[in-house]
């Protein structure tokens, strides 16, 4: 399949089999495409927890407007992003860039530079904008690789992020909720899964400057 | 190649090459990509403005950090999103989707009503920065279509969203700039295409409820 085909292959899948798991190498696979994704000086302000414990599911469950697809999925994966970013998250980063250079961190100071003064810049609510924005690129980038394998995922935004930081342990932590996604395969029974798939027309969202 | 192979492939190229231009049947498939790309409610809450005019570009890059990729990239992609949602944005998506399904606006008037009830429940600037994610869901999934055709990317947040919006006319409209991303062809002279790919580990930024 081509990415396009994939693309109309996808949708919000509804309704999963709940007897159908990722094989370990696909969700391998999957985990790799999370690691890989690009980010804003290649920061990456985020932890991805995937939650396949079914207690923490079902906790998760009822913070989720109820949704079936948290506890049917094979995978949860909850994207989780930096409340704010600070020295102490930009040095591990630096410290990572300049072994793969062959370089000490020192020499990378002009670079910190640049990316500590485009934090200041920022206040701490724009910050976590930013951060979460950064978990949305992920996003993005996750279910099209999970298209492209035939595996399913449902986007859900339609959490309570402040309950899911409580469950997931993350309130003592720099991370917190930001958006969550439901991994496996979809049910016979969706009937989403044959519904057209409804979009804008190019030229409702497209402008050219030719 | 594997959407993993693709990932591992794509780099944010620096340097273009500003002789190697995207085919019109390249360029058509990724348009549609971006057209495809899932949003909260399926209200797409964007305006992608494709920027191929030379001139236009010259009197972006200034506002880019004056960086090459501006002017030298075969097509300028500009992810622009609405500043607030109201009904008047809601109605035409309720209108396009009641027609896919054969069905009158009046019939998804309680599908409105949770829209409009979600949106209501966040202030102008929420509302914003929630509209401003769903384009960053466009960019991830735009960048890895690019690479499974070959076609190199670079994401660009170093840009001063207000003079794009003044450049591309955007002053009086509903949307505003987010986000840019240049397409086109590296350069052979890009020394960062060999790069060695800089992340965190796994470990780093994966954490398993198992």
């Amino acid at each position: 399949m081509t990415a396009l085909e994939s693309l109309n292959w996808r949708y919000a899948t509804k309704q999963f089999d709940p007897t159908k798991k990722l094989s370990s190498e696909d969700w391998q696979t999957l985990e790799q495409s999370l690691v890989l994704t690009p980010s804003s000086f290649g920061l990456q302000p985020w932890k991805f927890i995937i939650v396949t414990n079914q207690d923490t599911k079902e906790a998760l469950r009822p913070h989720s407007w109820g949704q079936s697809q948290i506890t049917d999925s094979s995978h949860l994966v909850v994207f989780t992003s930096l409340k704010e970013v600070t020295e102490d998250n930009v040095d591990p980063w630096i410290a990572t860039m300049a072994e793969a250079q062959g370089k000490t961190p020192q020499d990378l100071e002009g670079y910190k530079d640049v990316v500590m003064g485009f934090i200041g810049n920022m206040s701490t609510e724009e910050c976590q904008a930013w951060t979460q924005r950064q978990a949305y690129i992920a996003l993005g980038q996750f279910m099209l690789t999970a298209a492209t394998m035939n595996i399913d995922t449902c986007p859900l935004e339609g959490i309570a992020p402040e309950f899911y930081d409580q469950i997931l342990d993350l309130s003592d932590t720099p991370f917190s909720t930001c958006v969550a996604c439901a991994v496996g395969y979809r049910s016979a029974d969706d009937k989403y899964a044959t519904s057209p798939k409804t979009r804008f027309t190019s030229d409702q969202v497209i402008q050219h400057i030719s």
